[in-house]
Protein backbone atom coordinates (compact mmCIF):
# COMPACT_ATOMS: atom_id res chain seq x y z
CA UNK A 1 0.00 0.00 0.00
CA UNK A 2 2.79 2.43 0.91
CA UNK A 3 4.41 2.09 -2.20
CA UNK A 4 0.81 2.78 -4.07
CA UNK A 5 0.25 5.70 -2.10
CA UNK A 6 3.40 6.94 -3.26
CA UNK A 7 3.34 6.53 -6.67
CA UNK A 8 -0.18 8.62 -6.21
CA UNK A 9 1.77 11.13 -4.76
CA UNK A 10 4.46 11.14 -7.17
CA UNK A 11 1.93 11.60 -9.77
CA UNK A 12 -0.37 13.82 -8.40
CA UNK A 13 1.52 16.09 -5.93
CA UNK A 14 0.94 15.12 -2.04
CA UNK A 15 -1.20 17.97 -1.48
CA UNK A 16 -3.50 17.05 -4.93
CA UNK A 17 -3.97 13.49 -3.56
CA UNK A 18 -6.70 12.98 -0.86
CA UNK A 19 -7.69 9.91 1.43
CA UNK A 20 -10.05 9.22 -1.00
CA UNK A 21 -8.02 9.36 -4.31
CA UNK A 22 -5.83 6.81 -2.50
CA UNK A 23 -8.89 4.43 -1.70
CA UNK A 24 -10.32 4.62 -5.18
CA UNK A 25 -6.96 3.67 -6.71
CA UNK A 26 -6.20 0.68 -4.44
CA UNK A 27 -9.91 -0.43 -4.99
CA UNK A 28 -10.80 -0.38 -1.32
CA UNK A 29 -12.81 1.66 1.17
CA UNK A 30 -11.38 4.66 2.81
CA UNK A 31 -12.39 2.63 6.36
CA UNK A 32 -9.71 -0.11 4.96
CA UNK A 33 -7.08 2.33 4.42
CA UNK A 34 -7.56 4.07 8.00
CA UNK A 35 -7.90 -0.01 9.40
CA UNK A 36 -3.50 0.43 8.61
CA UNK A 37 -2.74 4.05 9.06
CA UNK A 38 -4.10 7.01 10.75
CA UNK A 39 -3.74 9.77 8.18
CA UNK A 40 -2.18 10.60 4.96
CA UNK A 41 0.69 12.22 6.93
CA UNK A 42 1.63 8.97 8.26
CA UNK A 43 1.96 7.60 4.44
CA UNK A 44 4.05 10.91 3.66
CA UNK A 45 5.88 10.17 6.40
CA UNK A 46 6.81 6.91 5.64
CA UNK A 47 7.59 7.15 1.85
CA UNK A 48 9.93 9.93 3.25
CA UNK A 49 11.75 7.27 5.99
CA UNK A 50 11.91 4.60 3.41
CA UNK A 51 13.72 6.80 0.91
CA UNK A 52 16.16 8.04 4.06
CA UNK A 53 16.77 5.37 5.85
CA UNK A 54 17.82 3.16 2.57
CA UNK A 55 20.45 6.60 1.46
CA UNK A 56 21.79 6.88 4.84
CA UNK A 57 22.54 3.19 5.60
CA UNK A 58 23.81 3.29 1.97
CA UNK A 59 26.22 6.33 2.53
CA UNK A 60 27.28 4.84 6.11
CA UNK A 61 28.14 1.60 4.67
CA UNK A 62 30.25 3.16 1.91
CA UNK A 63 31.61 6.07 4.70
CA UNK A 64 32.69 3.14 6.83
CA UNK A 65 34.21 1.18 4.01
CA UNK A 66 38.20 -0.05 3.24
CA UNK A 67 39.99 1.18 0.77
CA UNK A 68 41.12 5.49 0.05
CA UNK A 69 39.04 8.12 0.60
CA UNK A 70 38.55 8.20 -3.09
CA UNK A 71 37.47 4.36 -2.95
CA UNK A 72 34.60 5.40 -0.41
CA UNK A 73 33.48 8.16 -2.23
CA UNK A 74 33.58 5.94 -5.34
CA UNK A 75 31.37 3.42 -3.15
CA UNK A 76 28.79 6.18 -2.05
CA UNK A 77 28.12 7.24 -5.41
CA UNK A 78 27.76 3.75 -6.53
CA UNK A 79 25.16 2.93 -3.62
CA UNK A 80 23.16 6.08 -3.94
CA UNK A 81 22.61 4.85 -7.87
CA UNK A 82 21.78 1.32 -6.62
CA UNK A 83 19.33 2.96 -3.64
CA UNK A 84 17.62 5.58 -5.82
CA UNK A 85 16.89 2.08 -8.11
CA UNK A 86 15.58 0.27 -5.77
CA UNK A 87 13.45 2.97 -4.19
CA UNK A 88 12.90 4.76 -7.46
CA UNK A 89 9.02 6.10 -5.95
CA UNK A 90 10.27 6.73 -2.45
CA UNK A 91 13.46 8.54 -3.57
CA UNK A 92 11.64 10.63 -6.02
CA UNK A 93 9.20 11.71 -3.42
CA UNK A 94 12.32 12.67 -1.25
CA UNK A 95 13.76 14.91 -4.27
CA UNK A 96 10.30 16.73 -4.59
CA UNK A 97 9.92 17.88 -1.10
CA UNK A 98 9.44 21.82 -0.91
CA UNK A 99 8.94 21.86 3.30
CA UNK A 100 5.62 22.86 3.15
CA UNK A 101 4.92 21.26 6.74
CA UNK A 102 6.55 20.03 9.49
CA UNK A 103 6.83 16.55 8.21
CA UNK A 104 8.32 17.73 4.86
CA UNK A 105 10.97 20.29 6.62
CA UNK A 106 12.32 17.29 8.56
CA UNK A 107 12.91 15.42 5.83
CA UNK A 108 14.96 18.20 4.51
CA UNK A 109 16.88 18.55 7.33
CA UNK A 110 17.53 15.06 6.69
CA UNK A 111 18.24 15.13 3.21
CA UNK A 112 21.10 18.27 4.52
CA UNK A 113 23.06 16.44 6.90
CA UNK A 114 23.41 13.46 4.07
CA UNK A 115 24.63 16.13 1.99
CA UNK A 116 27.04 17.36 4.36
CA UNK A 117 28.38 13.45 4.80
CA UNK A 118 29.11 13.28 1.32
CA UNK A 119 30.38 16.89 1.04
CA UNK A 120 32.77 15.50 3.83
CA UNK A 121 33.72 12.09 1.61
CA UNK A 122 34.85 14.71 -1.19
CA UNK A 123 36.53 16.80 0.95
CA UNK A 124 38.50 13.54 2.37
CA UNK A 125 39.24 12.80 -1.34
CA UNK A 126 40.37 15.92 -2.42
CA UNK A 127 42.78 15.93 0.78
CA UNK A 128 44.54 12.46 -0.17
CA UNK A 129 45.11 13.77 -3.48
CA UNK A 130 42.24 11.61 -5.43
CA UNK A 131 40.02 13.88 -6.56
CA UNK A 132 40.89 17.25 -8.25
CA UNK A 133 41.15 20.58 -5.46
CA UNK A 134 41.10 23.03 -8.37
CA UNK A 135 37.28 23.42 -7.34
CA UNK A 136 35.57 23.73 -4.13
CA UNK A 137 33.97 20.27 -2.73
CA UNK A 138 30.82 21.60 -2.15
CA UNK A 139 30.56 21.94 -5.40
CA UNK A 140 31.41 19.32 -6.42
CA UNK A 141 29.32 17.24 -4.26
CA UNK A 142 26.46 18.72 -5.39
CA UNK A 143 27.45 18.53 -9.17
CA UNK A 144 27.94 14.57 -8.28
CA UNK A 145 24.96 13.90 -6.73
CA UNK A 146 23.01 16.17 -8.57
CA UNK A 147 23.46 13.51 -11.14
CA UNK A 148 22.58 10.78 -9.35
CA UNK A 149 19.36 13.15 -8.25
CA UNK A 150 18.45 13.37 -12.28
CA UNK A 151 18.47 9.44 -12.89
CA UNK A 152 14.47 9.73 -10.97
CA UNK A 153 13.35 11.85 -13.93
CA UNK A 154 14.31 8.88 -16.88
CA UNK A 155 15.48 5.93 -15.06
CA UNK A 156 12.37 3.52 -14.94
CA UNK A 157 13.33 -0.12 -13.79
CA UNK A 158 11.64 -1.66 -16.72
CA UNK A 159 14.40 -0.26 -19.10
CA UNK A 160 17.08 -1.51 -20.64
CA UNK A 161 19.87 -0.43 -18.48
CA UNK A 162 20.05 -2.37 -15.56
CA UNK A 163 21.05 -0.82 -11.99
CA UNK A 164 24.92 -2.53 -11.73
CA UNK A 165 25.54 -0.85 -15.35
CA UNK A 166 23.47 2.48 -14.51
CA UNK A 167 25.91 2.92 -11.18
CA UNK A 168 28.92 1.62 -12.81
CA UNK A 169 28.61 4.63 -15.37
CA UNK A 170 27.61 7.12 -13.26
CA UNK A 171 30.89 6.21 -11.72
CA UNK A 172 32.99 6.23 -14.36
CA UNK A 173 31.80 9.47 -15.91
CA UNK A 174 31.76 11.48 -12.29
CA UNK A 175 35.51 9.80 -11.99
CA UNK A 176 37.09 9.79 -15.16
CA UNK A 177 34.88 12.06 -17.17
CA UNK A 178 34.08 11.62 -21.15
CA UNK A 179 36.87 12.08 -22.20
CA UNK A 180 38.11 9.35 -24.69
CA UNK A 181 41.48 8.06 -23.43
CA UNK B 1 4.85 40.40 -14.55
CA UNK B 2 5.67 36.92 -16.12
CA UNK B 3 9.18 36.65 -14.17
CA UNK B 4 6.94 37.17 -10.82
CA UNK B 5 4.38 34.99 -12.07
CA UNK B 6 6.67 31.72 -13.15
CA UNK B 7 8.14 32.35 -9.51
CA UNK B 8 4.68 31.72 -7.86
CA UNK B 9 4.10 28.77 -9.79
CA UNK B 10 7.38 27.16 -9.07
CA UNK B 11 6.63 28.37 -5.55
CA UNK B 12 3.31 26.60 -4.87
CA UNK B 13 2.82 24.83 -8.15
CA UNK B 14 0.64 26.21 -11.40
CA UNK B 15 -2.34 23.91 -10.78
CA UNK B 16 -2.17 25.61 -6.80
CA UNK B 17 -1.59 28.76 -8.08
CA UNK B 18 -5.29 31.02 -9.15
CA UNK B 19 -5.28 33.94 -10.63
CA UNK B 20 -6.43 35.61 -7.42
CA UNK B 21 -2.92 34.74 -5.89
CA UNK B 22 -0.93 35.98 -8.21
CA UNK B 23 -2.96 39.36 -8.37
CA UNK B 24 -2.03 39.24 -4.59
CA UNK B 25 1.24 38.59 -4.85
CA UNK B 26 1.88 41.70 -7.37
CA UNK B 27 -0.36 44.27 -5.49
CA UNK B 28 -2.76 44.46 -8.02
CA UNK B 29 -6.33 43.73 -8.92
CA UNK B 30 -7.32 40.90 -11.03
CA UNK B 31 -8.67 43.27 -13.91
CA UNK B 32 -5.23 44.57 -13.88
CA UNK B 33 -3.95 41.05 -15.04
CA UNK B 34 -6.75 40.59 -17.43
CA UNK B 35 -5.88 44.21 -18.92
CA UNK B 36 -2.29 42.21 -20.20
CA UNK B 37 -2.54 38.58 -20.12
CA UNK B 38 -6.00 36.33 -21.30
CA UNK B 39 -5.48 33.56 -18.76
CA UNK B 40 -3.18 31.74 -16.43
CA UNK B 41 -2.34 29.69 -19.19
CA UNK B 42 -0.94 32.04 -21.61
CA UNK B 43 1.29 33.01 -18.15
CA UNK B 44 2.29 29.38 -18.17
CA UNK B 45 3.01 29.51 -22.02
CA UNK B 46 5.06 32.41 -21.81
CA UNK B 47 6.88 31.31 -18.77
CA UNK B 48 7.80 27.84 -20.75
CA UNK B 49 8.50 29.42 -24.26
CA UNK B 50 10.92 31.70 -22.24
CA UNK B 51 13.19 28.84 -21.05
CA UNK B 52 12.63 26.71 -24.44
CA UNK B 53 13.21 29.61 -26.49
CA UNK B 54 16.39 30.43 -24.15
CA UNK B 55 17.56 26.48 -24.23
CA UNK B 56 16.75 26.19 -28.34
CA UNK B 57 19.15 28.96 -28.79
CA UNK B 58 21.92 28.30 -26.92
CA UNK B 59 21.89 24.54 -28.06
CA UNK B 60 21.44 25.83 -31.86
CA UNK B 61 24.32 28.51 -31.65
CA UNK B 62 26.73 25.88 -29.80
CA UNK B 63 25.88 22.58 -32.86
CA UNK B 64 26.48 25.51 -35.44
CA UNK B 65 29.90 26.83 -33.95
CA UNK B 66 33.39 26.35 -34.30
CA UNK B 67 35.94 23.40 -34.21
CA UNK B 68 35.28 19.89 -33.31
CA UNK B 69 32.21 18.01 -32.46
CA UNK B 70 33.74 17.96 -28.75
CA UNK B 71 34.22 21.22 -28.87
CA UNK B 72 30.50 22.23 -29.81
CA UNK B 73 29.50 19.77 -26.90
CA UNK B 74 31.41 21.35 -24.36
CA UNK B 75 29.99 24.87 -25.64
CA UNK B 76 26.42 23.40 -25.76
CA UNK B 77 27.18 22.02 -22.11
CA UNK B 78 28.56 25.57 -20.94
CA UNK B 79 25.73 27.33 -22.20
CA UNK B 80 23.25 25.48 -21.54
CA UNK B 81 24.54 26.29 -17.57
CA UNK B 82 24.75 30.17 -18.53
CA UNK B 83 20.47 30.16 -19.70
CA UNK B 84 20.21 28.26 -16.84
CA UNK B 85 21.12 30.88 -14.45
CA UNK B 86 20.01 33.90 -16.66
CA UNK B 87 16.45 32.13 -16.55
CA UNK B 88 16.54 30.72 -13.66
CA UNK B 89 12.79 30.54 -12.82
CA UNK B 90 11.66 29.67 -16.23
CA UNK B 91 13.95 26.32 -16.91
CA UNK B 92 12.61 25.51 -13.04
CA UNK B 93 9.12 25.80 -14.13
CA UNK B 94 10.05 23.74 -17.55
CA UNK B 95 11.96 20.89 -15.76
CA UNK B 96 9.37 20.74 -13.69
CA UNK B 97 6.07 20.17 -15.67
CA UNK B 98 4.49 16.58 -15.89
CA UNK B 99 2.34 16.62 -18.83
CA UNK B 100 -0.89 17.35 -17.15
CA UNK B 101 -2.46 19.94 -19.95
CA UNK B 102 -1.69 20.56 -24.15
CA UNK B 103 0.12 23.14 -23.36
CA UNK B 104 2.62 20.82 -21.01
CA UNK B 105 2.55 18.29 -23.35
CA UNK B 106 4.02 20.45 -26.19
CA UNK B 107 6.30 21.70 -23.75
CA UNK B 108 7.69 18.33 -23.15
CA UNK B 109 7.60 17.84 -26.99
CA UNK B 110 9.77 20.57 -27.05
CA UNK B 111 12.03 19.52 -24.03
CA UNK B 112 12.51 15.77 -26.08
CA UNK B 113 13.59 17.60 -29.04
CA UNK B 114 16.32 19.83 -27.74
CA UNK B 115 17.35 16.03 -25.87
CA UNK B 116 17.41 14.49 -29.46
CA UNK B 117 19.46 17.57 -30.60
CA UNK B 118 21.62 17.25 -27.51
CA UNK B 119 21.80 12.85 -27.74
CA UNK B 120 23.28 14.02 -31.51
CA UNK B 121 25.87 16.05 -30.55
CA UNK B 122 27.36 13.44 -27.42
CA UNK B 123 27.03 10.65 -30.52
CA UNK B 124 29.03 13.00 -33.00
CA UNK B 125 31.92 13.70 -30.71
CA UNK B 126 31.90 9.68 -29.66
CA UNK B 127 32.71 9.44 -33.44
CA UNK B 128 34.71 11.78 -33.90
CA UNK B 129 36.90 9.91 -31.07
CA UNK B 130 37.23 12.47 -28.74
CA UNK B 131 34.05 11.14 -26.10
CA UNK B 132 34.73 7.70 -24.91
CA UNK B 133 32.70 5.27 -26.73
CA UNK B 134 32.31 2.50 -23.59
CA UNK B 135 28.91 3.92 -22.70
CA UNK B 136 25.70 4.32 -25.03
CA UNK B 137 25.54 8.26 -26.15
CA UNK B 138 22.11 8.53 -25.07
CA UNK B 139 23.33 7.62 -21.59
CA UNK B 140 26.40 9.95 -21.47
CA UNK B 141 23.54 12.71 -22.89
CA UNK B 142 21.12 12.01 -20.26
CA UNK B 143 23.95 12.17 -17.38
CA UNK B 144 25.74 14.79 -18.56
CA UNK B 145 22.52 17.08 -19.09
CA UNK B 146 20.85 15.57 -15.52
CA UNK B 147 23.85 17.26 -14.09
CA UNK B 148 22.72 20.53 -15.97
CA UNK B 149 19.12 20.13 -15.14
CA UNK B 150 19.80 19.30 -11.09
CA UNK B 151 21.53 22.86 -10.95
CA UNK B 152 18.03 24.47 -10.26
CA UNK B 153 17.95 22.80 -6.94
CA UNK B 154 20.42 24.61 -5.60
CA UNK B 155 21.98 27.32 -8.18
CA UNK B 156 21.07 30.86 -6.79
CA UNK B 157 22.31 33.91 -8.59
CA UNK B 158 22.58 35.31 -4.77
CA UNK B 159 26.10 33.31 -4.21
CA UNK B 160 29.00 32.76 -4.47
CA UNK B 161 29.37 30.81 -7.59
CA UNK B 162 29.22 33.19 -10.93
CA UNK B 163 27.52 31.89 -13.71
CA UNK B 164 30.67 31.34 -15.97
CA UNK B 165 32.68 29.58 -13.57
CA UNK B 166 29.99 27.16 -12.93
CA UNK B 167 29.61 26.42 -16.85
CA UNK B 168 33.68 25.89 -16.26
CA UNK B 169 32.90 23.72 -13.55
CA UNK B 170 30.31 21.63 -15.01
CA UNK B 171 32.29 21.33 -18.60
CA UNK B 172 35.54 20.51 -16.61
CA UNK B 173 33.78 17.71 -14.26
CA UNK B 174 31.98 16.66 -16.97
CA UNK B 175 34.68 15.92 -19.76
CA UNK B 176 37.96 15.28 -17.37
CA UNK B 177 36.13 14.06 -14.12
CA UNK B 178 36.84 14.31 -10.76
CA UNK B 179 40.22 12.72 -10.53
CA UNK B 180 43.17 14.49 -9.76
CA UNK B 181 45.76 14.33 -13.15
Amino acid sequence: MLRRAVELFNRQGYDGTSMSDLARELGVSKSAIYHHVESREDLLRAGLDEGLDALSAAIESAAAGPGSAGDRLRAALRESVLVLAAHLPAVTLLLRVRGNSGIEQQALRRRRELDDRLAALVSAAAEEGVVRRDLPPELVSRLLFGTVNSLVEWYRPSGTTDPASLADAVAAIAFEGITAH
